[in-house]
């Protein structure tokens, strides 16, 4: 009926909006309500009707800036209560929402946290005077400042208060910019621990979003974490009083003689890096006294250890599921904002193309034309000229997608000559067989044992100088001739869709690179030659399993990153602190009074005529510049023999430094966890969605198919002309063009993306989902006459779509 | 109608079975289609009828018999190919199964394996002529084939011949037997590595059905585990090829100089057991070397180590369900096997309580009368007096409940007189209060600050040889006051129905023991003193999640104790293995020309006046013995320094030592990972149900409340004098006085047991359960014609079972 209008609705005026944008409340304050009642006027009739006509185009496009707005604070999980709420506002959210400030923030984070690098306990060849870093120093926290102050005037004062990330930022700023000036004023540097607060200038930053959630996540994670931790704890105490009582009449044991040795060592040996030593000496003295560590291990490592793991990862789990809901429901009330913003009253059951384009123009400025009518025509299922709300929820899903016109061809060389065309089918046939593909890993097998063999047989010396071996090159020209077959048979852009076959191409370009660099005596470049073997991996292309793997490897690659940043957030406090207090204090032969002495010699004796240089050196491990202590923290993390370091430490200093150590291993133990349990979650997760959806072949993301007609072309070219935009009205024509060479009169684009942890998750919990929605909008409509009494027509959102729905089916 | 007949049911003849036993089928054999005939006759009317009768009762018999072995036989999960075929095998087998011949096979297999303890390289202690031991494992192995014999009766030679488990049994017995004679008739042990088959008894034992089932999950999580293995054995492969050619030019680091050392080096850092020694060297020529490191164990340590255990814990979670999942299809066919063979022609919709006693008594022959009749009730959920088979089914939830007449007094001294009464009931009231709780726990908490600051204070010395503290025995009769109170308020048996009560008592009671040692000076028992600080654990029943934690342990305790058993079975057969090759090899200041020399190190040099000694101890880790063995490979899997009990061996014997040491590293991490996921699985699991189950409060197990009337109890007085069971006729006459002396016309008993995997399983997955069913039944039906064709009637059981339902309904 109505819905069956002719493409004319995009030549309609703009028509007046349900709601209007909160930036043009205090703007168009002044014309009252005579916005609404010259909108109101459907036809244009007066002479003045440009000038409304611009006004309010004008208004509209505030709108739909509004709900672009929205619709980034969905995506983004940022909270409705920092939404910019007037004009002024509205200028200064957009100042600070774009790259080039973003780029601006996390580039003065770097430079606070790279300038510990120059300070003080400096590396040596990057040291800068005192008055060079701390005016770097000042100029960085300047320029916080600044952006502080932006972030001020968009936010008001009242929720800058509110916010309490940013206070904690401020507050951090202002010591921070206290201290510099001292160091500036006194020219030298003094135990500066607030340094290590440094990094809370990167976690704010907009980029480190997820450095940001995992950090909320370790932190929701530790109460019951910390509850298990005591009952470690507290079995070592018993255990430590018990080894006390046990051991310490045995004077040739020097790890129980007092009850704090006796904690330490047993602390030492929850990690196992002094076991067995710890219990040699009893052992030695009495057999059964193994009974005591088997038991303590039993239960501590084995047992409670574990349950940490099991806690954590029970928690985490819950912790996905809940946060995957709230970030889905706060999308969907960011869609309903912006739905709101974007209907008119003359049609409130939907939006038209015509605001729906002016949304995206805001939303994804770089979009073509193009782009904009198939997300539209993807998001209106009902094939209405209107995207009703129901229809509109799925915005997040869809606009992701990047769309290309489906190939008619079904080679690249469809269109060549019959002999040519014969040639590449033949290769195109070859390369797709599976005797090409095992020869191939045939070939490959056999060139890794020959590596294998190859090294066997060079037992030292140097093995560059060599000339290039002939297999090198045989292996080469084989690997080149399937690449050039390969991009033939393929087309060098199927050919490079693949992401294994980009691995391919990117082995052999470096197995040629390394062999120009062996050829031409290019010395720097040898260490290529030794990269030869990775083409082994490619054999893992052959089992399903390790596919799944990879797979899932490169999927969750984002949110290792971001885990192994947070790691480095830890990282990076701790070895602040470790500078401050252990500089410098551990070098050669420095312990030799400890029990740890023979790992921090260095002797330079002479054994008849040769010199025998004894070293241990552990006072490698020490705290002397940060780059060094990130190492030294790194072997502390891996756990193996971190006493050493820590008894050497001790020896020098006082007792109290094993603190510093036992909570470095505490906390990197809580983040290695929760890694574990990331990493466990991640591939259960997976496993199971494969073993639900076993049915669905090997998926290549989400694809989505939208025909579209040549007169729907031309009606949008229409309305882009009408709104003189020239570049769209070129781009549509090409389309046009393209289908008339073709004779087609219409044109199928495939929309396309990957698949994220979200679609898998949408998949996982379908079934609550709904119930969500409705719990939801069950909470929202006994919520919004509290809350927003502005938007009182928010509850009527969901009747409208329905309503829509039964006049579709009339 | 036909269901509402009064308890006369009981004295009704037998019946004739719808199918008859298999053991019947060959004795009856001469009496052809008369059994029916006779019994068909449903009244007593010839003077033969005696006869008839005592015939019925004994052909009953063997249907009660065999119906009984099929229920063991389901809850046992033993296949029904090995079920019992005619009257021969039955006789073998009811040898060959009751606890005395289970005991035999548990002893024999311990001898056997307990031999090792006395035979060549002996524990000194133990040590034993080669002609006893070997007698003595002569003897053994006689037993054993004596035990195999009757299995093959029982089994007959075609299903002795396909049970694999017994076919590996019997060859290695073969072996060993020849083995033992070989030595015995040359007086000297040979090379016997078959040694380490010797499991394979234990493992066969029917009391270590257990281990078998870890056995078996293990094997089946294996091949996951080994494609994973094979990606980190490859990139363990190239990095050594990386760090062959990057480092082996520095001539000081002895990690990289061959392949082999370099591949050998990687392996052991892969356990993180060299680390940071390895890295040293290079690290110290050039610093940027540790990327090598890091980036290594990041791939293989963080990375595809985690993977290995999510790979483990995702099979290990399949595998549990469906094992669970065939566990109960197995019992439900077993209990179908057994209803068959108790219903009467006469009455083909359920089983009487007649059939059902009769099958008790050799299901649980241990079962009182009143026990029985409560099993039945229980089953009986139509309240007529036939099971039903859909009421059956729940056979193995019901037989395990123990009965007991719901008390109608509600504290112990009710009886008492008034003044007693009002006492108790007010130690009652105190004993239960909050406060008084709580002040226990501060007292338990003062108690243990108070220890740990003693011991502190307390630095070296004998700490024995003083007279009793004070303090102890003040809080001793703090905590002995406190048991009374508790007792008396109580009553002994509510007092020690609590497990945490029962561990303060013991906790309480070694405490007291300890002071009687202290106080009478008695020496050997001093140990007891220092389990004093186990008081404290008593402060963990304040926090709920601990107590869900603990409750947890108790209840996975079984199965944590059979993985432990499977491991130390792996442990015996690497002890076996070490020991024939590597005892004696180790020893002080073996190893003086290896890497690792100073832990081998034993000098005794004299410094001034003084003897100064310096032992490397690592000697003490050797293969000298069974339970040298066992240490050693402990510490072995502790992994921590493994590398120089590795070294130290290799330096003695050959290079393919080290094959032994990594062959055990990869077995002990398969058994760890599942012992992880084990634990992972079981408390997700728990936690899991909790959270599914939040509403339900804290359980005590099942609990099932049953009410039994005189008339009822009067019924099964008569049914048992007439087969004249007097034993069972008083233990009835019991409950009727019972109920007389306090006027009642019923009493009402409750049944309880604790709650299994098994019951959490079934209310975690209860939908998919109903579909497991289905899916079996329509399996059976398609096969029941062409495996078993005598047992058509099969088909028939669930359509029998409804009808039975549509006849109660109306």
């Amino acid at each position: 009926m109505r819905w069956r209008e002719p493409p004319a609705i995009y030549f309609e005026d703009y028509g007046s909006p349900v709601e209007r944008s909160s930036y043009l409340i205090e703007l168009n304050t002044n014309d009252g309500g005579s916005y609404d009642v010259i909108n109101d006027a459907s036809s244009p009739a007066a002479g003045d009707c440009c000038a409304q006509q611009s006004s309010a185009r004008h208004n509209w496009e505030m709108n739909y800036q509004e709900a672009a707005i929205y619709l980034q604070e969905g995506e983004n999980n940022d909270k409705f209560f920092t939404h910019p709420k007037n004009a002024k506002a509205l200028a200064a959210y957009l100042f600070a929402h774009n790259h080039l400030f973003y780029l601006m923030e996390l580039s003065t984070a770097l430079l606070l946290l790279l300038l510990s690098l120059c300070e003080a306990p400096a590396v040596p060849m990057l040291r800068l005077g005192i008055f060079v870093h701390a005016t770097l120093e000042l100029f960085a926290l300047i320029v916080v400042v600044f952006e502080l102050s932006m972030k001020m005037r968009w936010l008001g004062f009242q929720t800058f208060i509110r916010h309490k990330r940013t206070m904690v930022k401020t507050c951090v700023l202002f010591v921070q910019f206290i201290e510099a000036i001292v160091v500036l004023v006194r020219q030298t540097s003094h135990v500066r621990i607030t340094r290590a607060l440094r990094c809370i200038f990167l976690v704010d930053c907009r980029y480190c979003g997820a450095v940001r959630r995992n950090l909320r996540q370790i932190f929701q994670s530790l109460p019951p974490f910390i509850d298990i931790l005591l009952l470690l704890l507290f079995f070592m105490v018993i255990f430590a009083i018990l080894g006390f009582y046990l051991f310490s009449p045995n004077h040739s044991d020097p790890y129980f003689n007092t009850l704090e040795n006796s904690l330490v060592n047993l602390f030492v040996l929850l990690t196992t890096s002094n076991f067995p030593d710890v219990m040699m000496p009893s052992y030695a003295r009495n057999p059964w006294s193994c009974v005591f560590f088997i038991v303590y291990l039993s239960i501590e490592l084995y047992f409670i250890m574990n349950l940490l793991l099991a806690v954590v990862f029970d928690t985490f789990n819950d912790i996905e599921k809940r946060k995957f809901k709230s970030l889905l429901l706060h999308k969907r009330t960011a869609i309903q904002h912006a739905y709101r913003l974007l209907i008119t009253k003359q049609r409130p059951s939907g939006i038209s193309f015509k605001h729906f384009e002016g949304l995206l123009r805001f939303y994804k400025p770089r979009m073509c034309a193009r782009e904009r009518y198939l997300t539209f025509k993807a998001l209106n299922q009902s094939n209405t000229p209107l995207v009703s709300l129901k229809d509109f929820y799925n915005f997040y899903e869809v606009v992701g997608l990047k769309w290309k016109a489906k190939r008619n061809r079904e080679h690249w060389f469809d269109d060549l000559p019959r002999t040519a065309f014969l040639i590449f089918k033949g290769i195109n046939i070859l390369v797709k067989s599976r005797v090409f593909q095992y020869t191939m890993y045939t070939v490959v097998a056999v060139n890794g044992i020959w590596i294998l063999v190859e090294t066997f047989m060079l037992q030292g010396g140097n093995f560059f100088s060599r000339n290039v071996p002939w297999s090198y090159i045989v292996f080469l020209t084989i690997y080149g001739v399937e690449l050039l077959l390969k991009t033939t048979g393929l087309g060098p852009v199927e050919y490079l869709s693949s992401g294994w076959n980009l691995f391919d191409f990117s082995v052999t370009l470096f197995a040629f690179l390394g062999l120009m660099a062996l050829a031409f005596n290019m010395e720097p470049f040898y260490f290529i030659v030794v990269l030869r073997p990775l083409q082994l991996l490619r054999l893992f292309k052959l089992k399903k399993r390790y596919r799944n793997v990879l797979d899932t490897m490169f999927e969750l690659f984002p949110r290792m990153a971001s885990l192994g940043l947070t790691l480095l957030i830890f990282y990076y406090c701790f070895a602040i602190v470790g500078m401050e207090f252990f500089a410098g204090v551990v070098y050669p032969n420095c312990c030799n009074t400890s029990t740890v002495a023979d790992s921090y010699r260095w002797v330079n004796h002479t054994v008849g005529n040769k010199t025998v240089v004894e070293e241990g050196y552990y006072y490698l491990n020490n705290f002397d510049n940060i780059l060094n202590s990130f190492v030294t923290l790194f072997e502390l993390t891996v756990v193996n023999d971190w006493y050493i370091i820590m008894e050497g430490v001790t020896s020098q200093t006082t007792h109290w430094s094993r603190l510093y150590f036992m909570i470095f291993y505490i906390v990197t133990m809580v983040v290695m966890t929760i890694i574990v349990a990331f990493i466990l979650d991640a591939f259960v997760f997976r496993m199971n969605y494969t073993r639900k959806n076993q049915d669905s072949e090997e998926d290549n993301g989400i694809v989505l198919e939208k025909e579209i007609s040549k007169e729907e072309v031309v009606g949008i070219i229409e309305l882009y002309k009408r709104s003189s935009a020239a570049t769209e009205t070129a781009q549509l024509q090409k389309i046009i063009l393209q289908m008339d060479k073709y004779g087609q009169m219409s044109t199928v684009f495939l929309g396309r993306r990957s698949r994220t942890k979200s679609d898998l998750s949408m998949k996982m919990y379908e079934e609550e989902i709904q119930e969500w929605y409705e719990e939801h909008s069950r909470k929202e409509e006994s919520q919004t006459p509290l809350q927003e009494p502005a938007s009182a027509s928010n509850s009527s959102l969901k009747p409208l779509s329905l309503r829509q729905r039964s006049q579709t089916v009339i």
